[in-house]
């Protein structure tokens, strides 16, 4: 029998009485919901910023125990994880202490404890004050020597604002002879895909039936097996293989296990992933003297090349120990709607509670898994690299089973210049050695980027050429775009919910602005993320709604040019991962698709359409054209479903509400695979007023008659 | 006590008598001395073709055991690698099996064999035919499924000959309580190298006496630990470290541990070796889309950036079993005088017996260690891979504390477009988390070459762009040069001893032609290694030897050109280590710097002239020069000596003996860093023929008064 009892919160270094506790939760979110006196709401204004005060405190749960034991059960503390630095205590006397937020720890408190354990005990968590390294910088290179997400240090886009406490499933648990300590179900998948060999492996005392049902819900495999160490190893031939969205069925199939007294439940998809070259990577370079290719960056799942479309997953919440099923789903639900089929989980945000695996296995979201490092030189420290290698096979162990996991990466930007990590770093090769012991059937990378792949920029218009993203990523070649980035602001209503009436309009930067705290300027360079220059320069910014406006539909005309452009690229390239999903909480601007919590962004509507999986597209060289100038457009049937297609692609320009046919192709893909027409020409009329925007659209219609649009706006510029 | 016994060679499919066989050394040379009318000299002719007829054969070593135990004496069996799939049998009867050359082999066979074992029993190691990928073509992709040298299958410098059979120290012992099983002494040197704490790890049944040496002889630790499982630990202050040749010197302190019956000694260097970016690397790229910067190349060695100066080691010898100490000494020695401070030990060759390394920590010369992969896709097979595992524990724990020993490496264009291996590939994930696990003091790379590094090319004129050395290298930007060739004949002499007189001249390519078998023609490319348009471009061809010296000169010119133009590209360039050093019989021509068995070619000495380690150089654009053309030259001090240099380097040029002073300039180098002067300019004589050569020369006078002069003879071409 489980049970999570109630939990109060306290600190010795607070002068408040206990507050109630939520198990899972964050404590700070705990003390704050207490204590609105200290931060009324952390979204607006600068309230944020007193989240600092709350670092240097101990916390401490408490609970007293409530519980009966049969006379052949023991009582368990289990949790499946606790941030960061924390200890037990039993009536005020520590009896456990633990270093690391992802590893779950399970105790047999009577064990453990003898006839100290009884009803009516005062069981307490205290959390220390996280590890900073002494001589660190305010900022993220403080969280350089704990296994621990850097962002909450303070990023371009993340306050600084560092949870701890009992974040993920925690609960104390009576276990009798009947319990089953442990269940996993692994696979060998023949080479051909034809067979895949099953292996149960788990541990119980008692006589245990394991049943397992295809994603149809029939029974395919039952076996009672003997107490002890249960081992069953049985072959499923022609498995129904577990498919991306978009390539087919998620298809899962379940298993349980049950003793008399308890049961355990799971999902198996049955899949292959590989990280392959690139096509075409293996003829460059031609010349000598000779250095090696492009390392690979192409997912192969079950034999296919798939085009990677998706976003970086980074963490949808301040607090990310009150995220619940449902709020991941949200977010899972929306990229399956989006048309993606990928998620980058970022780093910098660490490792996402269990629920957000089972939903992207089940929505047939691919995620690639990066361990919680990022833009640090995480150093060969012996005592670092003990909690990293106890961190990072609870990680694998934790994850190495769910279909959706295709790759794992050591972490963000550690080799870029700001982190200065190398391949020699121990951290990474001891991350290559812990993968490859406990799933060598996932691929592994040690970070992004890595050679060939494009990271980066963050701005409409680029910051050192000045070309929009048709210029800049239409002509770039990349085996990967594993970020790229448009700000946008969510809309004019939503900067009210976080900025006051009187800084509104205009906005102002400075030390203390709230739409500088909340991301517009200076979060990542001088101008950054509102760009108020570049907006005037194509729209209009004399009021919040038309500043939002403007704003809103170049994040969304920018994501549209690059998603587009790097499937044209495809098969070189292979994936086109946009900076970034979702976001921690309200900014005012910020390269995002959604806004906190969950507020679909224009862009994301705009990138919707982007992904559609058949899709009629033009090429188009530039954003802003000069009266009278001359477009060379291109029509192209973008195809990354796993059939043909075929049919007709027409694009038209509308100027001023007149719509001009520019011409017509037929054009037929293979599976995976795009088509391209000839070159198209359209003139646009001499009297047109800067600013003035207008729509080139391509329409698909197939054999079968189906008929979509697609519609860009573009704008027109000083003659 | 050891003992090796006389042992006989036969093989079950040859009806021949037992012949005398060497152990160490290889049956298949054993079998050719004693049957002359097989093959009478493998270096001459087209006799090594018969080579291939061996492949298939099963091969078996006999000796009757003659020894005496002592009543608390046991017999064992011991050694140190046999070459690749073999059994022992007694009295015809099979009892253990092994695959693998370079895991040592230490068997009770008291133990094992119980009262079968007796004086007079016959013994026998029986090796069978190598493995090989049955659908492999004929060549080193048939090595692709075992850990061995895959040069042997036949390469471009390496006729198909390959060795089997008991190739290093093999000796049967027998052991009583005071034997030490186990003995190593290994450290951690403190961030400032001012402390090492050594950690003495042995296995002995007695009380054991250990002791340690400074290099000067004086002892400085000494303990007498009690039986069992023997473990020291002790500090060293101020460690003397141990340096590669040029840097100081390669200090080695010396242990001895002695029990009552038994004594093992050994060195230990005190160093600390790290691969680090190089300089100026983080600066790049500087442009978004970012991508990773290029991987560190960078020696460095006791926290000095080392320019690596050195050649590929490749097997001296077909029959690697063969090679003494003495031999390795002379090959080592001479790339000491060669002022060379690092061997690439080229995967291709794989592991070298204990003295080569011994010697590279005696003689200075780090060590880059290629495991035995190269040039094939070895696969994700798990039987291979457990193999692999199994050598590659072993080849780490043989090398491991070597001083030399400075960068463990997968092998050999693994990466390549010829391999098709990525970092994906579990041979290397393998190979990385191996060297993690039992040597995280040396780092690992997975293959060479690697982004940034250039490899290749071979021949004087460069293929694709027909630029002679000074002008490709001189414009090329790499971290290292981890591989570069020029090819060479020795001398009309050496050529005579490998093709009979009726074939000398003119040389002849051709599918039985010796030239041809002796890599001149078609060795790799339609026109390597001979290269006799180029030769006739700019010398003398009419003789076997006008061509010789044709030959030889060219590849001296171009070595040098390339050895100074890596050395004026330090700090970004960290490297320049040439294709190759020796070879492993007598070819006609080849890229080595050292003629089979031990023959400096005059490359050898334009080499050691451009490697010295404080070097007045000048920087010439290009090899041919028109008559009556200006040549700009600059002046460089080449300083990879750790102390500043300054002095004068003048610039002279001689034309048909005539010697014309063309400027000077005084420089001052700081400590492992060059500078250069202004570019001086020199017109040449309108009169010159073609073909002519004249002189550059480089006289650097230091303040102390040394003088040096540096020369480069270059051409005269068509006007």
């Amino acid at each position: 029998m489980r049970f999570t009892p109630a939990f109060t919160g306290s600190s010795p270094e607070l002068d408040c009485a206990p507050f109630p506790a939520s198990v899972p939760g964050n404590i700070q979110a705990d003390y704050i919901k207490a204590h609105p006196e200290f931060i009324r709401d952390i979204n607006y204004g600068l309230e944020h910023r007193r989240m600092t005060e709350l670092e240097p405190l101990t916390w401490i749960y408490k609970t007293t125990l409530d519980y009966t034991l049969s006379p052949d059960e023991k009582l368990w503390f289990v949790t499946a994880g606790i941030d960061y630095v924390w200890f037990l205590l039993l009536d005020g006397e520590e009896f456990y202490a633990h270093e690391g937020m992802f590893s779950p720890v399970e105790l047999c408190l009577t064990d453990l404890l003898g006839e100290r354990l009884r009803p009516g005990a005062e069981f307490a968590v205290k959390i220390h004050p996280h590890p900073m390294r002494k001589d660190a910088p305010f900022g993220r290179a403080q969280a350089d020597m704990c296994v621990k997400p850097p962002v909450s240090y303070g990023w371009d886009w993340h306050p600084r604002a560092i949870p701890s406490g009992i974040w993920d499933d925690t609960y104390f648990e009576t276990r009798g002879p009947g319990h089953i300590d442990r269940a996993e179900v692994r696979y060998i998948l023949s080479p051909d895909l034809t067979r895949a060999d099953v292996f149960v492996d788990a541990d119980t005392r008692a006589e245990a039936l394991f049943r397992m049902y295809a994603p149809d819900g029939s029974l395919i495999y039952e076996k009672t097996a003997a107490p002890d160490a249960l081992s069953l190893a049985f072959s499923v031939h022609n498995p129904v293989l577990w498919q991306c969205r978009g390539m087919g069925e998620p298809a899962l199939y379940t298993w349980e296990l049950r003793t008399a007294k308890d049961v355990k439940t799971g999902t198996v998809g049955f899949r292959r992933t590989r990280l392959v070259m690139n096509a075409g990577a293996w003829r460059e370079p031609e010349e000598f003297p000779k250095t090696r290719s492009v390392p690979p960056a192409q997912i192969e799942l079950n034999g296919r090349r798939v085009f990677g479309k998706g976003s970086n997953y980074v963490n949808q919440e301040i607090f990310t120990g009150t995220l619940t099923r449902e709020r991941y789903e949200e977010s899972v639900r929306a990229a399956a709607e989006c048309h993606m089929n990928l998620f980058r989980c970022w780093g910098g945000s660490g490792i996402q509670k269990e629920d957000f695996y089972d939903l992207c296995d089940r929505y047939g979201i691919m995620v690639w898994v990066e361990f919680p490092l990022a833009c640090n030189e995480y150093r060969n420290d012996s005592r670092y690299l003990a909690v990293l290698r106890q961190e990072a096979e609870a990680i694998v162990k934790k994850l190495r089973w769910h279909p959706c996991v295709v790759l794992f990466c050591g972490g963000n930007e550690l080799f870029n210049s700001w982190s200065r990590m190398t391949d020699q770093h121990l951290a990474l090769r001891l991350l290559n050695a812990v993968t490859l012991e406990l799933a060598p059937e996932i691929p592994f990378i040690p970070t992004s980027p890595l050679s060939g792949m494009k990271h980066g920029g963050y701005t409409f218009l680029d910051r050192r050429t000045g070309l929009d993203p048709f210029a800049l990523f239409g002509s770039a070649k990349a085996t990967a775009y594993t970020e790229f980035g448009m700000p946008g602001i969510t809309s004019a209503d939503y900067l009210r919910e976080i900025i006051p009436e009187d800084e509104l309009f205009p906005p102002e930067p400075g030390e203390d602005s709230v739409w500088q705290a909340h991301h517009a300027f200076e979060a990542w360079g001088a101008d950054a993320w509102l760009c108020l220059p570049m907006l005037e320069r194509f729209g209009d910014v004399s009021t919040p709604e038309a500043m939002a406006e403007t704003s809103a539909w170049l994040q969304s005309v920018g994501y549209k040019a690059v998603f587009e452009a790097a499937r044209m690229q495809k098969p070189w390239c292979a994936m086109a991962v946009n900076w970034c999903w979702c976001e921690p909480w309200k900014c005012a601007v910020n390269n995002s698709l959604i806004a906190y919590p969950n507020v679909k962004k224009a862009a994301w509507y705009a990138v919707r359409d982007s992904l559609r999986d058949v899709l009629g597209a033009a090429r188009i060289p530039k954003f802003a054209w000069r009266p009278g100038e001359t477009m060379t457009l291109v029509p192209w049937l973008l195809n990354d479903s796993p059939e043909a297609q075929g049919g007709r692609v027409s694009l038209t320009v509308t100027v001023n509400g007149e719509q001009t046919f520019v011409g017509a192709a037929d054009l037929e893909a293979e599976p995976l695979s795009n088509a391209k027409g000839s070159p198209l020409t359209f003139t646009l009329p001499r009297d047109l007023p800067p600013k003035t925007r207008f729509t080139v659209t391509a329409v698909l219609e197939t054999r079968d008659g189906a008929r979509t649009e697609n519609a860009y706006e573009l704008v027109v510029c000083d003659a």
